[in-house]
């Protein structure tokens, strides 16, 4: 019998707490397979029994303790919650005294502000960099570039299109972008059009034997997805980077986040909300 | 005086577990103010000590223990973050035993797995999606919606574009949406191009004067902006979602993650990662 485990990320608005903090400590036992459930918006003591009575369920047909990652700031509903075959890591009261203690003042017990609408001012900003960088895609609109806070530049399928929507969603920063052509790598010369923004400007590379894999999916047995062309591109715009002294990473080994977190880091972004 | 804190996010990889752990508890002192800082990559014991001695010397002006909220697996680089004149939350240790105990296995130790690449069919998939959602957005290339996960529709500037791609970027999901026109308005029929799709379409509704608002920024004193259209369009888009039993939420008082996790719930749509 393989060792069959249930993983339940439970809270009382969106999950993304739950299931963040829960994925990150099961990615520790990476040997074990898990069946994973995200349940948001657990909000009523009813919804809590209903979903207790499953997780008790799983916990016989298992034979394990399910594991049990809360995030709910209701005391009466997390009760319901603490069921005594299964292993909860309940992340709210886990913490909550200790820094009631320290600050001095009691929680304040309002349900998902975290990732909910703290203020129109900051969704607004955040819809303007979504649009922006809509807008910014692939070198167009290069004119009103004076107002991007960072302007992403690579070879074609090196990743800057989900990484400049991920830094407008995750941190509303405007990010645009621009690719390079085969044109402009003719030479290490900076494209004339990027000159002005010189200091917003970030490269990204890839291995290119990754890359011809990704182009080859889409335009298999072209010159522009063969593994030559591949190097040589590749080659080209890391030759400028260095010479140009514009930062750049590696996306081969990275997830988007991972790629926009590093951004902001070297970059030295601040978020916008 | 008023009452600063200092508040550290820190992480040996991205830092969006430790931050989106941090802020939600946070969330919870509504009424204190906080100088909130991320530190992504603290992955090495020098990096780790330069860190500390900046927060020892935060805690030295704020007159105030610094709250510092760490996920870090290596335990070397945990220690030095111990700092007597702080208030740590060590997220990683405080739960990791408790794991290891049921789950009868010991923590990998493995570095940042969470928001790591997993493997490069997951990244190449959610590449596609976000590809997917910006190939049908706004209604474009209709023929293959086949393919989509799920269909949103509503009026302009109902929340459908940043939606999409936050259901493509966080779940991996396909998502084309499909703007809602003043022809479509003048009669509750679905418009005809849906209706093979019927079972994806997901509604997005929004209040009339935040729509109001919202055109308002971007067509000032336009017939398309004014309340009396808002209220119009809005009306004749519920009146549709209700006469064909189409699933629909209000964005008014939602941040997109959970415009996104409602969606998915409400629709019961699997994760593609």
């Amino acid at each position: 019998m393989p060792h069959h485990r249930s993983a339940f990320f439970i809270s009382d608005r969106t999950g993304i707490t739950a299931e963040s903090l829960g994925q990150t400590l099961l990615t520790q036992f990476d040997t074990l397979e898990f069946h994973r459930e995200t349940v948001p918006f657990i909000d009523t003591v009813e919804k809590a029994e209903a979903l207790a009575a499953r997780i008790r369920e799983r916990a016989q047909i298992d034979h394990h303790k399910p594991l049990v990652f809360t995030s709910i700031v209701n005391p009466e509903i997390r009760r319901v919650l603490k069921i005594d075959n299964a292993l909860t890591i309940d992340f709210f009261e886990t913490f909550i005294s200790e820094l009631e203690a320290e600050l001095g003042q009691n929680a304040s017990l309002t349900m998902g502000k975290a990732h909910g609408m703290i203020s129109e001012e900051k969704y607004d900003h955040r819809i303007e960099a979504v649009n922006f960088s809509l807008n910014h895609d692939d070198g167009v609109k290069l004119k009103d570039l004076a107002e991007a806070d960072v302007v992403l530049v690579g070879v074609s399928r090196s990743g800057k299109t989900p990484t400049c929507l991920y830094l407008a969603l995750q941190y509303g920063i405007k990010a645009a972008n621009y690719p390079l052509t085969p044109e402009d790598l003719d030479t290490t010369s900076l494209p004339k059009i990027l000159l002005p923004y010189r200091s917003k400007l970030f490269g990204l590379t890839i291995d290119p034997a990754r890359l011809h894999h990704i182009r080859s999916e889409r335009r298999p047995d072209s010159r522009y997805a063969s593994l030559d062309n591949c190097r040589f591109e590749v080659n080209e715009a890391e030759s400028m980077f260095r010479q140009h002294a514009v930062p750049f990473i590696s996306t081969t080994h990275k997830s988007i986040e991972e790629i926009a977190s590093t951004i902001m880091h070297k970059a030295t972004l601040e978020r916008h909300f």
